[in-house]
């Protein structure tokens, strides 16, 4: 009987609730008249005290981070500030965004497409990482095990996930963040075994082929394992970070635009400010 | 003829582009291989120099903010961050998380759970300060305006947007907000004619009426009326800032229930760490 | 004191909840163990004796439609079925989907894309009527009734909601199902303030303009004014009837595309079947 | 080396399209000024000639359905038609509609509440039963390939997709459609071997279970299967079918309860009209 109709082991590691309503607890935030406590923290508390990123990180993970952890966090989520209006997500919010739609709908819109191929590699590029930290505790050298990961990949042309972008070849984000990480002293084993995926995976692609670099989701992704970030939630960040890319992209829509208009997106240009320098009084 | 049936002036104010196809341009983000640019500064430049906040308001206003504005800023993202399982908002998430739904389509859901009536408080309250603010330009005293602003909202029993809340007769976000503000010396005219409002409203109430007080959105209203921002881009700051506390619940609603269960807001009880402070080493 | 800054009387039609739970009660579906009853009635006694849009309009309106009015009511949903690839409700749905999204998450960003500007004509357009024969009711002949609301829309270049289209000068949609209504004898004084309104329409416009007629949008608000619908439940009708368009797009996308491709709609063609006719033994 | 470490192989199917613009085709609609054609027939045609469950089959599926055959595809719509106001579905839909926000979001948001564990058994269960078939043509006896396929879930006190539901032991849709299948001599393999594992089911369930039959998903895959849908298209004929169902429980959110509620499904009842009967004059 041929091998491939054999069913896969069902996936039940969830049983359904069939229907009861019933007692159920959260951790993350309490509520009564006059106290609102986050993580067992008086919210007004936090504010004026605790940064935006900080805030995020203690909502998520419990604990407030220390003072690096929390300048490396908030520099996660800069990262994905925004790409620009080609991105599906920034195309679909526009697209909501020009017929008429609220804030909220096109924002939300552009959520939606934060689909498994956009954003997604963040967490698949975290479970890679795993795996390939798992073959090395259970005695693979870091080279062997990146080899035994990244060769599916790139025997069918392709790439691990993390690796190689659509528009860069060197993306300033992901060697930026991983700079810093460094100078956190904050990269761990997964940002290690993320460089070594990039080498092993560039020794493997044929001779002629453009050489491919990390890319912010990878580098997230690295910087978010050394963290101690589950997947899913790493992924979420993403989310979070570009929420504010979204919403600027609606309001500039809904201020210089027609509505109902067809929007081409090969047919942008740029009109903001050219390039300028932070000013050195910026940290 | 009855006066009701004269139509209103129909909103013409942008033309819609009839189905073509054209160039457009932005002015937030420019990419280019290896290069992105927000407002003209480098992102990889921004990272670990700005924070997310600070890189917020530069992606919304189009320039750095000082160093004060920038905590101000970031204090107004904080104070919305959660506010447990009881809002729509947050119900709408669980109810999608439990169908078995990706991250992305439960924060989307929960994002559209911001209507009008939820969130949209700051917008509104915002126009209403613009409203006294214009009437006290023309002559009346802060005092007449809000007055006249008023008094159609607690004629009829209701409340101006931003002040009173569904639970707290005292926001404590509210209440250290307008603090940090006023510590920070940028309030100015919002915030002082939304203090005149609240104690107005006050005065108009029923004596025998519970005391109302400003509320977390009429506060954001308030502040960013004062830095400048109008009103739909201070509404949006409310999903920007609230999307962190969507992710939190969907997660640990995908970590700690069953699927497809009947979720009753009445039945849930707080299980986190009890009520705890800021290490004074937190500035 | 300027007469612009007096404000709005406060809509406060709705009181808000504030937060309590309680009971509730729901007139649509009544469901117990193996009992599912629509309106009252068993649904599985449903199928197969009533048509899908027959059975729609019972849910919506609470009592089963005679023949004609199930016919005609069908007709509405047809007519909104699809439009092609360039609607920004479709290519929301395309964007989201090219992200490597679930079908659900593309459907629901296509819904979003109906905004104000995107089939919110329905129900502008029968708000439009019903202010006319309101006017009508109180002693102005229609074609008054007619001149006084269009002018305010022609004398901005503009025209008033249902009547002209981006793409069709002559809506063969809109052609067929005033038709039919007329066929079955369930036109009445909506579809005829409608038809006054499209002729004085083009009366009010320059000579030198082009003719414009009544859209699809309008006749469905023709329609279904006649048949007794509020104009959001019209509009609703909507969202109904182009879902399964929004679905075919997206199934479409995922079977014939790559991945993140930037979907530029001015570069698509049709290879589809060419034109081609019901066999006569469709009625 | 630990097995389950080894990497699933990557899957590659789609390449994605590296950022690139360019020329695209669709099959389904082809618009030019005047004219709609859908499938090549003009849709104005379809209009009064097609009922819309037939014009959804064939913007679906690229040809016009037999008469028996749109009988019972619109029977698979109408079964789907509502199921009261308890799916997380519905609860998001009303939890975002208490928010205040538009009829779209709403609907929206109950999409998106069609996640894997709440419609997403029709698609399983059409694999599974595919998965059946196949092993049937390599040989198995139905009885022995249902066997080999339910196992897995009864070994870990589950059921197979499309048996079992959280309210109904003996789902009267599932009945109704599976018997106008077979009224309509439509059905085919795919509802037999349903049928078979139905059995297999309970026979492999311990003695003391409840027994469990065919629910709406089941008996939707069966008759999709046979009718050649393919699984995420008979899973999206759920979407199209609830969503009138949505809407309808939004509209009456928006005309019976007041805002910002906090909705309790637990403390619903119906107070609709009480069980009545189709006259005999509907076929």
């Amino acid at each position: 009987m041929a091998d491939q109709h054999r069913p896969a082991k069902p996936d039940i590691t969830r049983t359904p609730a069939r229907g009861k309503t019933g007692e159920w607890s959260t951790a993350l935030t309490h509520i009564e008249p006059n106290v609102i406590e986050v993580r067992g923290y008086p919210l007004d508390e936090l504010m004026g005290r605790l940064s935006f990123a900080e805030s995020i990180y203690l909502l998520l993970r419990g604990e407030v981070p220390s003072a690096s952890i929390g300048q490396l966090f908030g520099s996660v989520l800069v990262a994905s500030l925004d790409h620009g209006v080609t991105p599906p997500s920034t195309l679909a919010a526009l697209n909501v965004a020009t017929s008429g739609a609220p804030l909220t709908d096109s924002v939300a819109a552009g959520v939606l497409g934060f689909g498994a191929q956009h954003g997604g590699d963040v967490a698949r590029c975290l479970r890679f990482l795993s795996e390939g930290l798992a073959l090395h505790r259970e005695g693979a050298s870091y080279e062997d095990a990146a080899r035994q990961l990244v060769e599916p990949y790139t025997e069918q042309g392709a790439t691990p996930p993390g690796i190689g972008h659509r528009i860069h070849t060197r993306d300033p984000r992901a060697v930026r963040l991983l700079q810093l990480a460094h100078e956190l002293d904050l990269d761990a084993e997964h940002c290690h075994f993320l460089r070594i995926a990039e080498r092993v995976t560039n020794e493997l692609r044929p001779g002629d082929a453009e050489r491919v670099s990390t890319n912010v989701d990878g580098a997230i992704a690295g910087v978010c394992g050394d963290l101690g970030f589950e997947p899913d939630v790493a992924a979420g960040l993403f989310i979070i970070a570009r929420v504010p890319g979204l919403l600027a992209h609606v309001v500039e829509e809904q201020r210089r635009q027609p509505w109902m208009r067809v929007i081409d997106p090969g047919q942008h240009t740029y009109d903001g400010p050219s390039r300028r320098r932070l000013p050195d009084t910026r940290r």
